[in-house]
Formats: structure tokens, sequence, C-alpha cells
């Protein structure tokens, strides 16, 4: 047997699990199609057609390499903000991101605070570069901030992630709170804002831009409200100084040439934004009233997707879950207690609302038997 | 003043430099467009015409995340190469594969061995993670596969980096030499062969694939021959094992919907490849030609691009550099001696390397005057 080369111990210690099963696996093991795909809160409005044919166009340019400076993005992208371009960091969607941001700032070993059940890549990276995760239950089905500035503090984290509105509960703060939450965290906890579904919601949600905090990032997506998940872009804003410690550890050309340019159109084209907007409510309201015709819950929503209450246990709404999928409707749930009673559903398109519709009740009778 | 918060150690020590300056950066600093971009080893000859169709196609499928397996491109690019799919990950081009190489296995202080002038990104993903670099002197203008193997034994190296075809200088060792030094490297020694310029150059300069060996790592790309730098897409081939714990560490859905796809109609159109292939071969001609006319030393290359040797040192060869930049021609040059004496020029469209071919001469003068 070969001698194998050791790997670094934070990596050795790692597990080897498969983290993610994507629908396109569930495919694969039934041998059938999904016949409504409202489970990753992707856009099934797609990108603007003014996207798709940018995208179209500049396909025979896709032999070129990106500008590794991404600055026509950059520049775009602060506009659209109403910052500088030295307060934008372009990645590959907000996972990347994130990577780089714990990368940066947790050393092995050092605390990281995050709500149980939030978002998994987050925890992902922490534990790949070795922090140690403390994660806080949800409180009335939102990240509780009082517990996450609590436990920050007491524990002299190094970081503290917060998702607004929130994934996979939906919920949300208002501005005020969120701002009194960051005045009151210290200066030396770096907080990672994930605002990837901050276009869906209500904009009183959105706290305005401070750069005077050198301790807050805060990360925007292409993959939610524009429709763009599978092109992987998305931006961080924060002062200048974190922004451009980023360049020492961004790979430079990681980002596609498609995803620059194609991402510019994007923010172009906020007519288009807002139409997706209005349909993302719309389709909220649907999921709503299904779930209200079947005597279960909507937990109201500041996302594309809505969290539904099955009103029993998280084995009970696993039945729920399964009973979906094999009927031919992708939906996931969270799996920690007291959010694992929830299934949590995308806003699809209509037909694909229709299915969901059509098969909820035998889904509930088959787990309720 | 505000307190900022502490970074981890090894980015607190890393500097903030702009490794990189695109042409991009370039164009927009001189505010003129580049005639010939023919500096950066693309392939301007372009993706396929079945590849351009495809994602066409596919743009409008871009809401949708990519498949977190890669499964479809892993398959085949594993029959590609012939392999099974658990010896093949899918990554970000090699540049995000050696991110994880070296994430995986140099521990802080570990000994990595490279080549004095050979590729920068793998030394920036060195230090990024706090490895000890050691760097070589290239021997007659190869990776001296003596001096990297001395060395990596006596240091008892973590990992060591060798590019065949060699970049920056084009030239590279027969299969059989690549063998031998694999036979002799010690097997807790993680050898990162890269081979992104594979498919350009003699069939006999790469060995057979062989899995016996854990501690060996082999880069591919669609970035030169498939034309497809800016889609950002590779694959790394080695054990099942290996392979198996990049799960570890990689983002799931870092991949683009879109490079998924492409990149298995290029691998399907061997047809195109073999026309760039031969296209290839004939501009390295044509380049070395037009070197010879200007009485300077091309070097035999197996690569998509010519390194020309301009007779002087390095000084002289920066001139020339300059000149041609001046004059609207994208190149770049090796910068470290004895290397740096030469320019390093890709093969482009005819009428990019006819604007070589005329500018040149002026190119000479300048330098020299």
């Amino acid at each position: 047997m070969a001698v194998r080369p050791q790997q670094s111990p934070i990596v050795a210690a790692l597990p080897v699990v498969v983290p993610f099963v994507g629908p396109e696996a569930m495919e694969r093991t039934s041998g059938k199609p999904f016949r409504a795909r409202i489970g990753a809160n992707e856009s099934s409005f797609g990108p603007a057609p003014s996207v798709i044919a940018k995208m179209r166009e500049i396909a025979p340019d896709q032999w070129m390499y990106c500008d590794p400076d991404n600055h026509d993005l950059r520049t775009a992208a602060a506009a659209h903000v109403g910052v500088a371009p030295q307060n934008v960091v372009v990645g590959l969607g907000i996972d990347g991101l994130l990577n780089l941001a714990v990368r940066m700032f947790v050393a092995p070993g050092e605390t990281v605070v995050t709500s149980l059940g939030a978002y998994p890549t987050f925890n992902f990276h922490v534990d790949g570069f070795g922090g140690r995760l403390i994660k806080l239950p949800y409180v009335n089905d939102k990240e509780s901030l009082d517990d996450l500035l609590a436990t920050a503090k007491r524990e002299n984290a190094k970081m503290v992630y917060l998702s607004n509105p929130d994934n996979p509960m939906g919920t949300w703060w208002e501005a005020d709170e969120i701002m009194r939450f960051i005045e009151a965290l210290p200066e030396t906890t770096v907080l990672c804002l994930d605002e990837a579904y901050g276009e869906l919601g209500p904009a009183s949600a959105l706290p305005p831009i401070d750069l005077s905090r050198p301790n807050v990032l805060r990360f925007r997506t292409f993959s939610k409200a524009y429709g763009l998940a599978g092109i992987r872009c998305g931006y961080a804003i924060g002062d200048a100084q974190t922004i451009a410690d980023f360049e020492k550890i961004r790979d430079h050309y990681a980002s596609s040439r498609m995803a620059q340019i194609a991402c510019i159109t994007a923010l172009e084209d906020q007519d288009y934004l807002a139409s997706v907007v209005a349909r993302v409510a719309a389709g909220r309201q649907r999921i709503a009233g299904i779930a209200r015709d079947n005597g279960l819950v909507p937990i109201a929503s500041a996302t594309n997707f809505v969290t539904i209450d099955c009103l029993g246990d998280g084995e009970h709404a696993l039945k729920v879950l399964q009973n979906l999928l094999a009927r031919g409707v992708f939906i996931r749930k969270p799996m920690v207690p007291v959010l694992n009673r929830c299934i949590r559903v995308s806003v699809g398109l209509d037909h694909e609302l229709d299915v969901f519709a059509e098969e909820l009740p035998a889904a509930l009778r088959a787990a309720a038997g």
C-alpha cells in the first residue's frame, strides 16, 4: 500500500461528507426530472432578456481571461449601492466571498458565532479554516440579535454571521434593529451581513450603507433577484482598507468574463428587477395561500421563498418533504429543531406552483398516514 | 480612528500588492485598445463554434445553480483522459485547483519547491497559506528535474510544482523523464504537475496517467487549447482518495453552470481542438520566423506561445516589451534573471502576428537606441 502525503492538520481533521445534494443528483437517483424546481431559492423567472442577449453576444469572446481587477463590474456595483469602487470587491457569489472573509479574519481556534440552522456554507468555511463555531438557536423563527450580540461579546468572537432577510426562515429585522446591533458589536468582531435576498424584501429592512465601521462586511449577489445563480457572481461592501486586503488572497482570475459583463447588464436593467420583485411578492402570496388552504401556517417572508410550518415535529415535516420529492416537487426544509417543523418552498413559475398546489394535499395525507 | 479587527496571522503578514496587471488595466491607463492581444497565452482562435452555439442555447438557463457534483463534466473529463470519474475533480481553472491543493497539503511553515520564474499564481497560493517557498533556477531554460528532485528530498518538501510544457519558457520534458522524476520523488511529497499546455505540444511529452501514486496530481484546463479562459474551468486528476478529499474544502457551487455545460461540448469537439493545435503550431513557426528575421533567437516551444531570446540583458528585453506595448502590442515577458532576457509572444490571429511583425523592428531599434 502506497504511503500517502500528510494533509495539513486542519484539512486532515475535516470529515469527508457530501455537504450538498443538488436537485440534479436527486434526478439522477430517481431517473425522473422534477416537475417543479422550487427548492434552491433560485429565480425561476430567469435573468433579464437584456442579460440573455448580452450573454449570447459575448459568448465568442470567452477565450479571453477576465479583467483581474473586475474594474467595470466593480465600478457599476459601487455606483449601484452609492459607494466608491474602493469599497467593493467582486467575488464568486457570496459563497466565494465568505470563504475569503473567513480565511482573512479567522485564525485556527478563534471563535465565530452564527445561528443554529443558518447558512451551512458559512459554517463549512469556518470549519474549513479551523475556526470554532458557536451556533445559537433562532428565537421566534428569527436569528436572535440579542443572543448573537451577547455571545459575540462574551466570547470575544472574531466573527459573527447574520443573514437579513434570513435563510431558511424568510424572516427579517428592520434596518434600525440591525443598526443598533452593529453599534453595539465590538469593533474587533467582524460582522458578515449576508443580504442575498436584500432586493426582495421591504426596503426598510436594509440599513443605509455606513462605511465608518471597518468590522462590517455586507454581501450582495446576482444569484437571487437577478436570476443569475448559475453564473456565480456577487460582491462585498466594506471600508476601503478591508476591501483592499482581499487582494492579498483572492484568486484574481476567478471571475468568469461572462459574469463580469452579464452582471453589469443586469444592474442596468432595474425595470426587469422591479418586475421580478413584484412577481416574487405575488408568488409568496400564492404559496402562503396554498399553505393555508391545506391547514398549514406560512411564515411571513422577505425573500423569494416561503417557509411553511407543517404544525408537527421534524419527522412529520421530513415526510412531507419526501412525499413532495417523490411526486416530482423539488423543495427543501430546515433540518435543525425547532425550525425543522417547516418546509421551504421557493417562488416558481405559475405552472410550478400549480404542481405544488396539486401535490401538497396527497403529500400531507401520506405523511399523516 | 476606528479599531480594526485583527486579521489571521498568515493573512496579516501578506503584502498588499497588485500581483497581476491585466491588459484591460493597461488599456484603461493608455486610453487605447491593443491592436494585438498576444500576451496572456489565450487562444485567439476562440472556443469551437459548437461551444459558442451551446453557450448561446443555455444562456437563459443561468438562473439555476450548477450541479454541485459537476457530475456530467466530471464524467466527460474522466472518459476523455481514460480514468474513472472518482479520479477527477473539476475546479475553477488550474488556479482554483492549485489553491485547493496547496490548502489541503501545505501547513504553515512547510516547504514547497518550485522553479524561479515559474507560475506566479502557484507561489501566491503557497504564500497565502503560509508555506515556505524554495525557488530553483531554470537550467538551459528548462525547469530542472534534477534540482527540483534533490531539493525536495533534502528539504523533505511537502509539495513540488512542475509545469510541463513550461510557462513562461515553452520548453518541455519528454514523458520518460517526467516518469523517472515521479518514480524518484518521495511518496510524502505532493507533485503538482501543471499540464495547462498539454494538448498543444508533442504527445510524447505527456506521460500515461498512472493512478498508483497518491502524491501525484495532474492539472488540465479549458483555458488554453480549448479557448475558454474566460469561463474558468479545469480539472485535476489523481488517486481516488485524494480526489475525494477535495470535497472537504472545495466550494461546491463554485463552477458556473455555463462552464459545466460548455466544457462538455468542448471535449466532444475534438476535431476543432485538432484544428486549433495545427493553427497554433503554424503560429509558433511564424513567430519564430519573425524573431529570426529580426536577428533574435526563438526558443523551441510546446505551448501556444514562443519565448524569444532578445540577446541582451533583462533591461534590454524590458525595453523591447515596453516599446511593443506602446505600439499597441500586448505581450509579456519573464521577469527573473536569466529568463528575463526574453519576451513571450502568444500565438494570435494572422492580423495580430502581422502587427507584431510590423512593430518589432521599431521596438528593437528604440530599445537599442
